[in-house]
């Protein structure tokens, strides 16, 4: 029975992947157009690829720097004398994971680069075919991202099992299988960290670059054949829309996954006569997530039959809600019979009871929170509704406070989604304990590749609005390409809703598979040097933003340098007579993002370790935490200002009512609607997508080093406490008076004693009923001795310092 | 002894106010130049009072609202049994509280208006002059707000001490003295939120108003006579950066001792032979706090002596500088023999040890947090620094830009506070524990008096120059009022940085006291329910800075309609022959303030009290520390933003150069950074500094309200365990079987005796070992009865389903 759930998994991959295949050959055989556009199309193209090359390059110098690292490190089969349950091969996994999370990367880029062109020529037919071409790109995309992750996830894990012998779920050679297994996720992860940071620094250096020489100085329109940043612009949709969206859900996808199997695989289930009562060897929490991981791929290929229109009046976003209800719909359906014909009626997490009903129940909590954070994204960004209308209307008093009204939207924006994030961890935790959380999470992203196929929808429409002007086709086909943009824009914006909410609950689970893993048991934010990681931690976001945007402002200063100075030195570029060098803009880009993504990258890999290692797993904890709880906040707040400062802008090309006068392109208030764009440009494309992958790659960095770390330290308290006095260790285990010795029961003694030995031992001596009380105290209720302080606070210490140093006053002042 | 400490607290707060009653005579006696000069000065005095008036008619209401509940909540001895230590006095601390902070707002602005008119005057004659009758004013506010504050908490206590008859410092009637002592704090806190709020947005609204209309579109140049607005906006720099300021610092500066007396109550001290061996009967650790800052107005009063130039060419901050080290540095040395003549040699609070040296040690880490965070601070806002100049060179390429640089800049600012910050937490803790975090912040805010009067300086020179230009001076006037302005302006950007990192140190130290009073010993974000409130306290800032943000931006379109209409009705005001509506504009504002402070100011006080209630003392923890980290983070981004894209402006008055090229007034990239200087207005006048307040107030609130949430939901617990099955009752008690009944031992029972009534019955009923051991357990040291949860998390609770949710599953896996 298990095996055919295990093999499952992977086959469902495979069968995405092959569905993908057949979409993509549909999308290559369709007419490219003429020769122009096949020409402008092959710059992009080339573009694209030229910047994935670089970043190539670059990611495999470090991709095999840090594999050597973790080979080491999982070699490591013991830190003084205690045990670690990992194996070289997690740098395997690693490379695996960085190689399919790039694949997937290049997949999406590479059909839409394609599909663009594809597109345009199939807006000189007909809104529904436009429509059918560039989703259809779009699907190619979601069903490569959650195919490769499937089938990498599902596929190493079987091999996993057998490289390590495991039979039982509890036992030391499963945690390793897992510990190996977050390798996949941290290469999968790490990758989507720098495509997202550089493709979003691409981006948007390309655009504010080509707007602010082109637009605003030279007076030509927007995708203008004439300017030289135009094909860098295009190329930037692709590598940051295209490519770092893929890599960043592909991440959260697989870390969810992950996450939820850590958990799983702590939750005890029930034997009945040797046999596991869920008839997947206790393995049916692990195999859960991953199990409704394929069938979300089915859905949404499902779903995707629902999306098409017939008219060319027809209501395209409706038919993208149609086809993404659909498949949310089936997979809270079917996940309603699969939980309970897989799970045990009963499960026990870390001392919480749930039912598999609850499970479910979580499973839908997921659900709701990733459709109402999508929801209320959409209200926030979207135009016509009271937010964009109300910087519409201090776009009148000019540029300030245009940005004043902006910035105001976006720190409102942060309210609803935080409580419905508060509700969400609150009521998937009641449900089913943290087990709850992040399979709430994992339900969430089961329609991954129905999410990213409305995603890269948009970008390819914008490409093809983009060729189509640049190709300067009749008007009907820019405005089909336009309502299809239009629509980009919107599910853009609900689809950042969706990854920021997918990346705080994946970095919830995997901050709860962290604590499991690093030993501590709480989270104490009342400890001074907890809440200095809490402190430190909710800066880290800040300063990634400002990174972020001040490598965007540089950026697009070094293009709009190239553009005036191919504009002063290439005599007709004006006329038409001559053709700009667009290589050299797309090298700009490519070499800035490239440089300007190390630093923000590098802050959030090493922050977690050096913390980890001087201050411990508890600080770490706490630094965790700030950064998830900040970087949601700057990510909402960021991505919400940007899109409603782009749709503001937006607006005016239908023309606006400000208190009575029409206003249009041009007006001043529409000018001062542009500075928040532009503002808001590298808000919504670098800065705070950025936010997402950040609290993750930092979460599963912290995962993987939990196991050294949570030795490291406690290790470091036997040191300390081998250095003491006999006195004092003993203090714990003595009442009020420090002096255990003077009494005539030896309470350190049962340290190495069972509860009944020690027991025997007390009467023999004739300690008295509170001596002995105090002795079996020491013990839990399983019978193993845990130590005086275990029980206020979940650590074994020996002395009062240490106890004060590990737990707290809370647990000293028992003494 | 006691009495000597006791009575010269009180005494030196009365030597403040003496002092400071002369320097106010002083200055009203000062030449206030011509009538015109008169005329215009009285107009803002008018204004201000104007403001002063509506405002105190609307927190009357509040005030006497806040103190009826106060009273009946004060008066509730008991809540289901367990006694509060608490009084319906508690409403007259409040009560004294709320005046005593409107009263330092009042003496701040009514010198500060009468100073800036007879600086002006002295500007006629010399730099020096001018600067003596500036800084005499500031100095007025700052002795004023000292010494009622000192005066205030060092009367109240010594009356308190009286009615409750205190004897002993660990005793319930301490605990009653204290907790309404905790009123005077919440008074001036409520006092200061609304006034820092209000005047926030009064000053900006006038201040962005008259900007738009006056400098943008009519061309006049700012603080020109004709512009309606102009009054308004020299209101409003009283309004906002004087009375407003007072009133944080007074709030910042009575919390912080309050705080530290709160920790202090809980400090044991040894006793010798019956007699505490500090000689003050165990108050050394309470009184300490009163102390130094008592003695930091005198300190303060000695650096005023040094604040002195003779000649025009001497350096106006350096003299600032040398005033401010001096009082800092006596303060300290100060600290070193006080803290060894008063505190006993060794104390211990909640299990940590600690030294008087170490609490020394302590209190220079104040001082060090408190300089280092001015420095900070003026190193990101100053003219030449990099960081603006990096914002002058954005300028050149538009608006956008400024924008994202200034943003970027305010971003990266966090940095070094947040290290410094999370450095300083870290190391007073090590040194003393929480009282050494506490009395850090005590320490810092000794030298409030100075400190407050090189603040209050910078808005007295700023309106002093308003009026010079108004009644159009001579221009070496101007000059000697610029230079004055300009120091003013960086004197205000570190006075930020001191009043952010006291706002964030009394915070943690209310968050500590809070902590002690609500009874729980952690405050666990690894617990689901703990996590939302970090996420839903740290959503808490955005939205205050939102409403904030967006009431500046609609009063200021108030008053922009305003100053068109009478620019537009009003024959003759540009050529000076009428004079303008000045009032209608100062109405405006008023009006706007009141209204826009409201809503905000619920938030701040409402939040604490409904989490509170509703989710637990823990809950509300992690609220508060979401609120704190996330509040201190966006006061530090918007401070340095604002004070960034300020200066950035200011440097294009002198020219700058930008790429070889130079810039000055009226060029492109001086448009560019008025946008930013007017988006960054409100930033670091309104919503910034709020921010101090805001952390300051959910936290105080919460303090107060801790005994009956405390007790409140340990009685719930009482109540949902009284609908349990008896069976479940006594789940807690029984091991593994949930049989309690079952054995012949009710060990239930327990609960109603002492712990040798509990002995005596496990006896007599034949229990065994283990079943005695097991009873023996449920009492502490003390031989208190605590119940089977109290030794896990802290909480009693009878029930393994009400453990869960009470104290997670570190506990309930424990049953």
């Amino acid at each position: 029975m298990i095996n055919q759930f295990l093999y499952l998994v992977p086959l469902l991959g495979v069968v995405g992947l092959i569905v993908m295949a057949f979409k993509s050959a549909w999308v290559s055989k369709q007419d490219a157009g003429d020769e122009n556009m096949q020409e402008l199309a092959g710059y992009i193209a080339k573009g694209a690829m030229a910047f994935l090359k670089a970043e190539w390059r670059v990611l495999s110098i470090f991709v095999v720097f840090a594999a050597a690292l973790l080979a080491y490190s999982g070699s490591v089969s013991s830190v003084n004398g205690i045990e670690i349950h990992s194996s070289w091969i997690i740098s395997i996994a690693f490379i695996i994971g960085a190689v399919f999370s790039a694949t997937a990367g290049y997949i999406g880029m590479n059909v839409a680069t394609k599909a663009n062109v594809r597109t345009t020529q199939a807006a000189r037919t007909s809104l529904a075919k436009a429509l059918k071409v560039s989703f259809t790109g779009g699907t190619v995309m979601g069903l490569g991202v959650a195919g490769l992750a499937v089938f990498g996830l599902g596929g190493l894990f079987i091999v996993f099992l057998k490289i390590f012998n495991v039979v039982e779920v509890n036992s030391n050679e499963m945690k390793t299988a897992i510990e190996v297994l977050t390798g996949f996720s941290l290469g999968a992860e790490s990758i989507a960290l720098f495509a997202r940071v550089g493709g979003g620094i691409y981006t948007k250096a390309a655009d504010v670059g080509a707007d602010l020489v082109g637009k605003v100085e030279a007076g030509i329109p927007e995708d203008d054949v004439r300017n030289p940043a135009t094909i860098a612009d295009n190329v930037g949709d692709n590598v940051g829309d295209v490519a770092g969206m893929g890599a960043d859900l592909f991440g959260s996808y697989v870390a969810t996954i992950l996450a939820t199997m850590v958990l799983g695989q702590e939750i005890i289930i029930e034997k009945s006569n040797g046999i596991s009562i869920d008839g997947l060897n206790g393995f049916s929490p692990i195999l859960l997530p991953m199990v409704i991981a394929g069938l979300g791929i089915i859905f949404s290929i499902v779903g995707t039959w629902f999306v098409r229109i017939s008219g060319e009046k027809s209501n395209v976003q409706n038919a993208l809600n149609l086809g993404n209800w659909s498949s949310i719909i089936l997979t809270g359906i079917v996940s309603f019979f699969l939980v309970n014909y897989m799970l045990p009626e009963n499960m026990v997490l870390r001392g919480y009871e749930f039912t598999a009903m609850q499970v479910f129940y979580a499973i839908v909590v997921g659900l709701v929170v990733g459709a109402l954070m999508s929801i209320v994204t959409e209200y926030y960004t979207a135009m016509g509704k009271e937010p964009v209308n109300s910087i519409i209307r201090q776009s009148a008093t000019g540029h300030a406070t245009n940005i004043i009204g902006g910035l105001s939207v976006g720190m409102k924006s942060t309210v609803i989604p935080i409580l419905v994030l508060a509700g969400g961890i609150m009521s998937s935790y009641y449900f089913a304990g943290l087990y709850g959380v992040a399979i709430a999470a994992a339900g969430m992203m089961a329609t991954t590749a129905m999410q990213l196929a409305i995603d890269a929808f948009g970008p390819i429409a914008d490409n093809a609005g983009g060729i189509a002007e640049m190709s300067q086709l009749p008007p009907e086909v820019r405005e089909r390409t336009d309502n299809l943009d239009a629509v980009g824009n919107t599910t853009a914006a609900t689809g950042k809703g969706f990854a920021i909410a997918s990346a705080a609950l994946t970095a919830l689970a995997l901050f709860a598979a962290f604590v499991g893993v690093a030993g501590i048991d709480a989270i104490d934010i009342y400890k001074a040097n907890v809440l200095a990681g809490l402190f430190v931690g909710a800066m880290i976001p800040f300063i990634f933003s400002a990174l972020a945007i001040a490598a965007v402002g540089r950026a697009a200063m070094d293009m709009v340098q190239e553009v005036r100075r191919q504009f002063r030195e290439i005599p007709g570029i004006m006329e038409y007579k001559a053709k700009p060098e667009y290589e050299k803009c797309v090298e700009i880009s490519t070499k800035a993002s490239i440089r300007e993504m190390m630093l923000p990258g590098a802050i959030a890999l090493i922050t977690p370790i050096i913390v980890g290692f001087i201050f411990g797993p508890e600080v770490l904890g706490g630094l965790l935490a700030g950064v998830t709880v900040s970087g949601v906040l700057m990510g909402i707040f960021q991505n919400n200002a940007g899109g409603a400062w782009d749709n503001a802008k937006k607006s005016f090309e239908k023309g606006v009512e400000i208190n009575g006068e029409m206003y249009y392109k041009k007006s001043e208030p529409h000018k001062a609607s542009v500075t928040g764009d532009t503002v808001g440009d590298p808000f919504k494309d670098t800065s705070g997508p950025s936010m997402n992958i950040l609290i993750k790659l930092m979460s599963i960095v912290s995962l993987v080093i939990a196991p050294y770390i949570a030795v490291g330290s406690q290790d470091k308290m036997g040191d300390d406490c081998c250095a003491k006095e006999k006195t004092e260790v003993s203090a714990c285990c003595s009442e009020g008076d420090h002096h255990a010795e003077a009494t005539k029961c030896d309470l350190n003694a049962c340290s190495k004693m069972t509860k009944e030995e020690c027991a025997m031992m007390c009467d023999s001596m004739g300690c008295s009923a509170d001596e002995k009380a105090k002795c079996m105290s020491l013990y839990n209720d399983k019978g193993e001795y845990v130590g005086a302080c275990m029980s206020s606070c979940g650590k074994k210490c020996t002395s009062k310092e240490e106890c004060m140093s590990n737990c707290g006053e809370a647990c000293a002042s028992k003494h």
